[in-house]
């Protein structure tokens, strides 16, 4: 293809938003632009790159037997009703009333689409498993979008959806997706981590999340120095750490004292000069959605039990829980919600905290608290002698032993795992790495084939619930990530895999001997199935060098009249993020660089 | 592939509302299911046949220099504020809210999107003509859809934007464009009859609509018997009749006659003793959005124009016009709004027709009518003698003249050209069909360019309009209409083009020699590029005959033990739609089939 016509708008200056380096490379190699805050368009050259990826992950798919399928982008809001969706999937879904009132949405996502086209579908276990994908246009309302398709309102998703009649039958479609995820990702070019993660909204027994390192990342994980132990904070365990004033008997009577004006663990630290490790730090969460049977904990019979979906399981529209944990430590509010099995959790308001607590904000503490559940996490029970507030103002408890003063109606891990901190696999020591997601796979159970009613009969003809996993990957986020990783100072470095174009051929002056011979060459790597992107611009060779390596087009030939005069008439090669030119005879280019394009290939897998 | 490891869920039933053969098939097929009315999933079969079609499509708009791109789906509402079409787009534009009240729009179309985007790339003539496509989810939220895929409100489109200096360049891609969509129908196996079309909503100087004959097509066209003339009756033009009364000179006074209890042209012809060709007939009609200058036109001062944005052109609101023409012809509304270059016209209600004549409903006639713009129709002027209601309950004129008693403000074409009309370029007789569109394509000057302030500098330094042209195919119709046009009472007969698979193989039972050299046949078509469905689900030989002529494979081959058992082994091969079965030798038949497979592609272009 000529570069005259095709529509490569490269850029000098930098859009002001594009703080990464993928936004920025993106819009200053031409290919995207922005329509609004979010949304984009693909030029020629973007597109190019982005179906390199597509067919990538559509190959892989294939080969494990899933098959394509295209579901409608927009769908009936009652499917999400039936799943009890409707009402949790939050803000981000972009819900539409329709001309005739009917309730349509831009899907977010398509496990209620796909589901409601396989029950109709399924009657016997001899159907099973199956698995489907589609590579379509999802939209969430990203509250702000930014970092350009990085974390786009629009995106298009791989998503696949697999239907089993038992958990062995899922266990291996899962792993196949996850050595799938871990083959696209590698013939991209990319490094990623895959680690532990939270179900979330999704729900479901088991899940993973393959990330990439960036510092614009929205995820913390964490990761052992010692053994292959990967996590997301929203899900990372720790060894339990040693007990903490264990020297400390828990023999001495729980005491009242007075702490005027004290206010904070730290303030508290210093009017009893010890350190925040000896305190038992007790939050009031208010929760929606819980699944989680609280029948018979403190302060429940308030709360309502409600089915959102006639088949969706029961849960409490709202219910509040006191969260003890040693007073240095976080509570990770996703693996509360976990814990609770709640839609979302938060802290409660001051008005809630004193109306429960009968205390102002500061005082709380599980002695004597019975207007509400107590959850320990499990560093609390480790602790003795400890302090903690009194559940009135200015006054706190001391020598309070786990056990004999506090018996929490339920134990959970809820800490946020630090660097420093130990792997709950091995001991070693853990750290952190900021990281995107670009793909997530979930074990889901029946959390949708039950509520939407989907069966099919067994091998002794009884009815049964098909249990599902659910697979995504972003496509433009993996995109992106590419160049995250594959960048220097002057533009993109593409991997073989994505580049848009292999060969970038520049002749110097386009013209007589030297265009024939670009021709030539042009056509003798196209014949060997490289794509070729030939620079026929009448610009200065300074500018086509620049575009080159800003475009980062792995293979660039120089074709001068200086080297076609050469006694072997010769070309200039290089590789795009290497140095060094090399002379080649310009009548065996073109089999010289499809060889090194095809080991390129191979080599990625 | 195996067809027990693909998802093929062929029906015996036909779904209750499929009332026509394509939406029929694909559902009995197992290539489409529905998610609600007017929402389909493509499942594995249906989607690779409606890859065939995108790809050729791609194919020929890549080899007329059309650059694909990916705009986002979901676009910001404000662009479609800056056309003007915000307004004018009616009911079927899905328009969202967001999270943060920004207004979005569901792409039905993108002239928009792709014109803001063109309008911060374009600055120097030596960028046009540019021509860009995205091959992508439009919706329209049709009120009734329906015949599945034929009529839904999410489909896909080819949709191509061009950018022109000038008329001759815009005139060039325009006829490119003409043809490569005939190449594409062509590739597809479709008959299809490109028609003169009106450029409706889209705006523009010019369009031609692609047809395919259909039933059920909601256009009828008219084509002429000795020429090559055809036109959607939104368009069709004919050859003036012969003056009407033209015996009678217009000698005769005025006279206005009592017609009491008369009230249809039926009436007053059996009162008058005449027939409806005497009679002039007036219509009074309500057009929104009238961009006809109306300046000095009776009745106009009372109505507003204004600009729906700022750049958009000046508009009449509301207007009123009264509408002859002669008594047996109907009026084309179409017609009459390109006319008025309006944005939609209709019937004005009977109060609006009781103020504006001062009569009631019945009694309208252009003589002394002051109080709206007359429009003529041609027919008008060819008629003598004539016969007109006088403003005024029971009560005509008769001996009305033309010029005489009849003074139009505008003379126009706007009556519904029918069969037995005469053609307008040859006097040839033309008939009516029903057709289907599939593609559409428009001249459409600066409708978009000018008020979204796109602009170039010319080869003199001077500030210019871009002019541009938009060419759309429904990806979806074309599969479905592919279907329409080749099917038979046992399924459909697919071209080779289009079909989901080259070849399917039947093994009689799927063991032992059988099976082994179903396995060599698929391998060897294979490995020469053919697509192989191998039946080998362990289902009775009917069962499997049945769904290969539903599904509509090109050639089926059939391998028994009884014909590997003949002296020179050999299989059963038929050609779909065809009835007899050639024995060809099991070692050759790989070839053999390969090779008439890409005849077949060959000859289709």
């Amino acid at each position: 293809m000529k570069f005259s016509e095709t529509f490569i708008p490269t850029l000098r200056e930098v859009p002001s938003d594009a703080v990464i380096a993928s936004h920025r490379l993106m819009f200053r190699a031409g290919m995207l632009r922005k329509l609004a805050n979010g949304l984009f368009v693909y030029l020629p050259l973007g597109l190019r790159a982005f179906r390199k990826v597509e067919n990538i992950i559509r190959e892989e798919m294939d080969a494990i037997g899933s098959l394509e399928i295209k579901p409608s982008v927009v769908v009936p809001g009652e499917l999400w009703m039936e799943s009890g969706r409707w009402e949790t999937m939050g803000a981000s879904m972009l819900k539409v009333k329709n001309r005739t009132g009917a309730a349509l949405v831009v899907s977010p996502t398509a496990e209620e689409a796909v589901t409601a086209m396989m029950r109709d579908e399924l009657s016997s276990y001899k159907q099973l498993p199956v698995s489907v994908y589609q590579i379509n246009t999802k939209y969430r309302d990203e509250i702000r979008p930014r970092y350009g398709v990085m974390r786009g309102r629009e995106f298009t998703m791989k998503d696949a959806y697999s239907y089993h009649a038992d958990e062995k039958s899922l266990d291996e479609t899962y792993q196949k997706m996850e050595r799938a995820y871990l083959r696209i990702f590698k013939r991209c070019g990319l490094t990623v981590i895959p680690v532990r993660a939270d179900s979330g909204a999704m729900g479901g027994s088991g899940s993973e999340e393959f990330m990439v390192e960036s510092e614009i990342g929205d995820n913390t994980l964490l990761l052992c120095r010692s053994c292959t132990y990967a996590a997301n904070v929203e899900k990372a365990g720790c060894k339990p750490d040693a007990p903490i004033n264990g020297a400390a008997p828990d023999t001495l009577p729980l005491e009242r004292i007075a702490t005027p004006d004290v206010k904070t663990i730290g303030e508290l630290c210093a009017f009893l000069k010890t350190d925040a490790t000896a305190f038992i730090k007790t939050l009031i969460y208010r929760a929606v959605n819980v699944e989680l049977d609280l029948t018979g904990a403190p302060g429940s019979a308030q709360w309502k039990r409600v089915r959102p979906a006639p088949e969706a399981p029961a849960v409490y529209a709202e219910a509040f829980f006191a969260v003890c944990i040693r007073g240095d430590l976080d509570v990770n509010e996703t693996k509360l919600a976990a814990a609770l099995n709640a839609g979302e959790v938060a802290l409660a308001s001051d008005a809630d905290v004193e109306r429960l607590t009968g205390a102002p904000v500061g005082f709380a503490g599980p002695v004597g608290l019975t207007a509400l559940p107590v959850i320990a996490d499990e560093t609390v029970a480790a602790l003795h002698d400890a302090v903690t507030g009194a559940l009135e103002k200015d006054a706190h408890y001391r020598h309070v032993a786990y056990g004999r003063d506090v018996a929490p109606w339920l134990a959970a891990d809820v800490r946020t795992v630090k660097a420093g901190d130990r792997c709950p696999a091995c001991g070693g020591e853990l750290y952190e790495k900021k990281g995107n997601e670009l793909g997530h796979i979930f074990k889901l159970g029946c959390k949708y084939t039950a509520p939407m009613n989907a069966r099919f009969l067994d091998e002794n003809g009884a009815s049964r619930t098909p249990i599902m996993g659910s697979y995504g990957i972003g496509v433009d986020r993996t995109l992106a990530s590419v160049i995250e990783e594959r960048h220097d100072d002057a533009g993109i470095v593409w991997p073989m895999s994505v580049a848009p174009f292999h060969v970038i051929i520049i002749p110097v002056k386009y013209e007589g001997a030297v265009r024939s011979v670009t021709g030539n060459i042009a056509a003798a790597l196209e014949k060997n199935g490289v794509e070729v992107l030939v620079d026929d611009r009448n610009e200065r060779i300074g500018v086509k060098f620049n575009d080159a390596d800003l475009t980062g087009v792995p293979f660039r030939v120089v074709v001068g009249e200086k080297s076609l005069a050469f006694e072997k008439p010769s070309v200039e090669v290089r590789r795009r993020g290497e140095q060094d030119v090399k002379l080649i005879p310009a009548d065996s280019v073109g089999t010289a660089i499809a060889g090194m394009v095809f080991d390129e290939l191979m080599k990625l897998g």
